[in-house]
């Protein structure tokens, strides 16, 4: 019943595995105790207060039946706790409690969570072993798989950082149950780009369920052993394309450029975080600007990467169907366009537009190639869809 | 005339070249050119001022007339700066260049710059390239090859930190004609670790260099083409030798235990970094200490390895060629062996001894197999030998 995805790697480890199931973290202990080397004696359970109310005991319970002498260190909940200030009390938990090179670290909660876990765990004695046990659908499907790592400076977010890859990954669907709608809809939105950018099928995949389990009302299907399946299925469908995008493109490398670099992972991103930008990352929850960002990027691909309409409908279709997303009609264009230039996907070439030519064939576009008429047309287009339905 | 070393690794960079003789730095921009890829517009130089009074201009000029837009910044001199704010403003000041993923950095400087450059080069957008030119004799042999980074917490050196390798290496030897005397002495006491660990050939070259060449008298050799010659010979042969361990335990994997793993680099450095820990690190420089540390291990080779009295004397008489080292008779050798429990290195495993049962055979030993009364009847035997010419 439970999907595993496996991930093959050029860098330390070599390998490791996604296990995705229901009912999964009270036997948690158990996984970690096969991911780690048997040296591994203590672990550090970093979670914040909301996750580790929920399902905190639960796993540091079954840690501790294995044997672990288990260790919880919370962090503050949300985006402005992922700093140095939080990365430096963490190290510093880990060297008061003598953590040594061979024991190990889980991040249980969200993104958050699992970026300044695995960004700490990768600098304390040179890198230790972690673990990431995602609560949050948008953490199960993107940011636990690829090795991603940080936290973010005065200067941006995640501006500072690594990758390291986790020596495992445990997804719990059933965490997603207390998820709030809005959260529910942020994940969505990072499953239809995925969706989008991969190929029909995970597409189709997406959009099936979608039609079948609305997250407006979540909760209500979790009695139903199918919706379980149905879940899982997507996630581990989900994952085994992000698996596949970082196998080959590892450290994101600016030489590559090719419609499978990990570069094509920012479809719908450009706008996603002008969006976040010129509201100070406080309106938005991450996947919703970038439901946003997919919508215009579908408009631009319409107008000069020949996306067919019938096509551009279905995308339309499928990121309504992720749930209401914020008002944002009343920002200005000019703002969103000028925040393009500080966008941190841009750090180290020139801008560059993910556009779709079909649904599953990417496409890299500089943005000089791109009229800014087209841009605002663009947007002007989904802000009159949205209004005007 | 010139040496190179190459370096092979499995991780990135996949190889890179440590490049070795004199009169280098005035053509370090075409170096840099050749080690970096086209897409490096800027370069931060980070060095201290004592070092950039030295040779920082030098390398600047060389540096803007290949074209590069040149930063310069410059950290406090000495152990006590490489902590973790130095590091965050050395990242703030990348930020605030708009340094981007394609651009790179320099290390000029000793142990402290490099490591501090190399942890923040690591972390910085996820990892931008990074280039070394030690200028003292410690970072020449030892710290700019191996890929080590990182800073000291409160709760110990080096505690924090990365793997990552730097894209290349310029090791210009006219930079020693100004190292003071005790950084000389402290960086060919490492010089005859790796020679004593190594094998019969690196021990006698550097044997031989030091009784041809005294650091006492260190610059009224440079003159000479010959000393210019012998010295990049010898440093090319001690770079070759890290960089052959480094090449088969690129992160010191904590299951590797051979004669050839990272490990026996820490040949005297169990009691090296003792006596560092008992002095508050304010003392002894880290090779004045790892001399002694030397003569210890000798010591105890000797009574549990079986090393023979013949090449202890050897050993013994080469550390005496390094330069006198400072005294230190009266510290206790309970307080001695009291600090290698917290000894950094024994962090992961249980304390383990570098011990030699010939020059060029060492061997691991663990803690507990031998006797505390040989440790103490060792640390003696040194004191005596120090006291009693």
């Amino acid at each position: 019943m439970n999907e595993t995805v496996k991930v093959a790697l050029k860098s330390h480890p070599h390998q490791y595995e996604i296990k995705i199931g229901n009912n999964l973290l009270a036997d948690s202990g158990v996984w970690a105790k096969s991911c780690l080397a048997n040296s591994a004696k203590k672990i550090v359970v970093i979670s914040n207060p909301k996750v580790f109310s929920l399902y905190g005991e639960k796993v540091a319970e079954s840690l501790k039946n294995q044997g672990f002498e288990v260790l919880i260190h919370k962090i503050g909940d949300g985006e402005k706790y992922k700093n140095l200030r939080t990365l430096e009390k963490t190290l510093d938990f880990f060297s008061r409690h003598q953590l040594k090179r061979s024991d190990a670290v889980i991040a249980l909660g969200g993104g958050v969570v699992g970026d300044l876990t695995g960004f700490a765990s990768s600098i304390y004695l040179r890198g230790i072993s972690f673990l990431q046990i995602p609560t949050t659908l948008l953490s199960m499907i993107d940011s636990s798989v690829g090795g991603k790592t940080g936290v973010n400076s005065n200067f941006g977010k995640n501006l500072i950082g690594t990758f390291h890859q986790p020596n495992g990954v445990l997804i719990d669907v059933d965490t997603l149950k207390t998820l709030p709608r809005r959260e529910l809809t942020a994940g969505f939105c990072e499953a239809v780009k995925q969706g989008a950018i991969a190929n029909p099928n995970l597409f189709n995949q997406t959009s099936d369920f979608l039609k079948k389990y609305s997250p407006n009302h979540f909760k209500k299907y979790f009695f139903s052993n199918l919706f379980l399946t149905d879940l899982q299925k997507l996630i581990a469908s989900q994952v085994a394309f992000k698996a596949e995008i970082v196998k080959g493109d590892e450290r994101e490398n600016l030489e590559k450029s090719g419609n499978r670099s990990r570069k094509i992972l920012n479809f719908g991103h450009t706008v996603g975080h002008a969006l976040e930008k010129v509201t100070n990352y406080k309106y938005f929850k991450h996947g919703e600007a970038v439901g946003i960002g997919i919508l215009v990027a579908g408009e631009i691909s319409k107008r000069v990467a020949n996306l067919v309409q019938n096509e551009l409908n279905l995308l339309n279709d499928v990121v309504k169907l992720t749930g209401s997303l914020p008002n944002w009609q009343n920002i200005e264009t000019k703002n969103i366009i000028e925040a393009f230039e500080f966008d941190k996907k841009n750090v180290g070439d020139s801008l560059q537009w993910i556009l779709l030519e079909k649904i599953g064939q990417p496409i890299i576009y500089p943005n000089s190639k791109i009229p800014d008429s087209v841009i605002i047309e663009s947007i002007s287009a989904v802000v009159k869809k949205s209004t005007c339905p």
